[in-house]
């Protein structure tokens, strides 16, 4: 029954594992890339399978607005909607109805809200929400709960939070268990440690497939979150998956591997491809500026994606000056491809038992700097 | 020396041949899809070549205008800038410096406008216009001409073919033979037969690697198209290729075809593929239309593009009404792989002698309709 995991190997803190689904399988640590609106933007699902991905994110939020979620049920759910085989997971769509929508209304019962997109009215509840994720047909379902604004005081992170555990509790009631298919717990407390351990306590009482650490990458910085990682992981079950929703930069997912978690997601190499951003080992790098206007070179000669493969930093600076879709589809491509040899590399490090070392070496090569056109590193 | 054309089957007027060039043979009748500003929009190099396209268009006007001939020239030539190695034909430059740009001045030395883009100041004559083409290493380089407008007297029309014609001279002059690059020249003329003897006359005396067809598809309507085109193919040398400018929609290439042309190109397929349209066997559809919604069907079950093989009509309505750019590549990818699928199977029926059956059968489905959902055609 749930969806299954497999701790494969160990390194410091860091996990080498395997995430069985009922849409194959994914090795872990593993980055997501968001499909928000079951597309992962300016990507064919061909394209994102090449990059190495296993396990893409789809929106609860976005996609019971735009297209619905019994209309998706009745097409077959979101793997056959939006042509991509592997494991699908969902968030709750708590985060987004606070971030996007308008005159949002939270009590015990759940959220009421209007549409960003034509102002219909809407309520979610954890039933509703978990009731939305089985029409989705979601691999990994995310319990609701309410991603605790940041800064927060203690009353108010621990008021949030008490609420988000009893909402954990109804959504795992609610949660239809059958092979294959997993629920999440989403752990709160904002960066109090008491609370984390409070809320990390709750939901091994109600017992989840996986835990995630939520209300985190809102703000607080990268110290804060990478502290309140480092004492929250210890506080879940070895024997399941963790999962850092949200983050991020490249650093950011190393430096929460090496405290022990396993899966990702981030909009970031997405966004970014349509912005001009390069994510390069040695950093990230502006396309749009004039410095790469003549320069024959790849964005990034040790990248294997289309982008580097065939096409010269000349040729994307002149397709993001001209506002060319295949400049943002390229770009992403990139970028995804980027974070997916990212995890291959932490993966094969932690095997290695040289997790440490391929540390320094990441954020030595970040740190270094993009090479000058006509200069060699 | 450059380029060359072998007829291989005639069927009535229509031919069935193979033009080489530096880059490879293209087979015809062939459609070129468009690459403006070096990018065939919203397609990978990868996926043209993999919808059948052998040869595509690159539009002088925008390429020295962003990111400008000489620095295409100094990256390599267009086919390494925008990483397709197939070949390559360039237009001059004369349309679209007289339909995008301002403050144009045309006499008998060539053009001076400003940049749409910027404002700048350039000057295209037709020794720039071939240098240009040089620079961009274009397989086809066309001469420099005049893009008749529609209407014009017959004074007006035979004033502006013979500065065409004058400029073709200078073309040729300017045009440095190499082996596998050839030279067009433009017919012009309007829909005024005896100016388009004379024009054709004139081509033919100083001697082109292929013959164009200009100045038609600017608002003269099908049937006018279709006359110009019937008695100007027959006066162009039977051993060249003949390319039918700016043309267009399906039915349109089918009629040129039947009368004796084999080359086309039209931004159609793209700019559809980005506004909704896609061509069928059965009519083009709106993928807009709110009736697809929850349609499981691809666009067209006939063919093997990934829009089709992958995906349904709700999701690709869901893509578009979203605004999500995976729309515009699917729709895109789709319309090409159409147009390529209409071309080959105009080259095979040419080839067993019965395109007559065959365009009775395009048109037919043509106007057949597209089948509702829930319904079996």
């Amino acid at each position: 029954m749930s969806t299954g995991f497999e701790l494969l190997a160990t390194d410091g803190a860091a996990r080498r594992g395997r995430l069985a689904t009922a849409h194959g399988t994914v090795e872990t640590p593993a980055f997501m890339p968001v499909g928000t609106a079951a597309t992962v933007k300016a990507m064919t699902p061909d394209a994102v399978r090449a990059t190495g991905a296993e396990i893409v994110l789809g929106n609860t939020y976005h996609l019971m607005l735009r297209p619905g979620a019994e209309r998706i049920g009745r097409l077959g759910g979101l793997h056959r909607f939006m042509g991509w085989n592997g494991p699908i997971l969902t968030d709750s769509g708590g985060f987004q109805v606070m971030s996007l929508s308008a005159l949002r209304k939270i009590d015990e019962n759940g959220v009421t809200f209007r549409s960003h997109l034509d102002g219909s009215a809407h309520a979610v509840t954890p039933e509703r929400s978990i009731a939305i994720q089985h029409l989705l047909d979601a691999d990994v379902t995310m319990a609701f709960d309410e991603c605790t604004p940041f800064p927060a005081t203690e009353d108010a992170a621990a008021a949030s939070m008490r609420l988000s555990m009893r909402w954990a509790g109804r959504s795992r009631e609610a949660f239809r268990d059958r092979p294959g298919y997993g629920l999440f717990g989403i752990v709160q407390g904002s960066t109090y440690r008491d609370l984390r351990a409070e809320s990390a306590a709750a939901l091994r009482a109600i017992g989840f497939d996986g835990y995630a650490i939520g209300g985190l990458a809102v703000g607080e910085g990268q110290a804060a979150m990478f502290e309140t990682v480092g004492y929250t992981a210890p506080m879940l079950p070895p024997d399941r998956p963790r999962y850092l929703m949200g983050v991020g930069r490249p650093e950011d997912i190393l430096g929460a591997v090496c405290r022990g978690v396993d899966m990702f997601d981030c909009v970031m190499p997405t966004r970014s491809g349509r912005t001009a951003q390069g994510f390069t080992r040695r950093g990230t790098v502006n396309m749009r500026n004039a410095r790469h206007a003549e320069d024959p070179r790849p964005l990034d000669a040790a990248c294997a994606c289309p982008a580097c493969r065939n096409h010269s930093r000349a040729y994307l600076h002149h397709l993001v000056k001209s506002n060319e879709i295949l400049g943002a589809m390229l770009l992403t491509w990139h970028n995804i491809q980027y974070y997916q040899d990212l995890m291959a590399g932490l993966r094969d490090a932690i095997v290695a038992g040289r997790l440490d070392a391929h540390a320094t070496e990441l954020e030595r090569g970040w740190a270094s700097g993009d090479i000058p056109a006509g200069e060699t590193g």
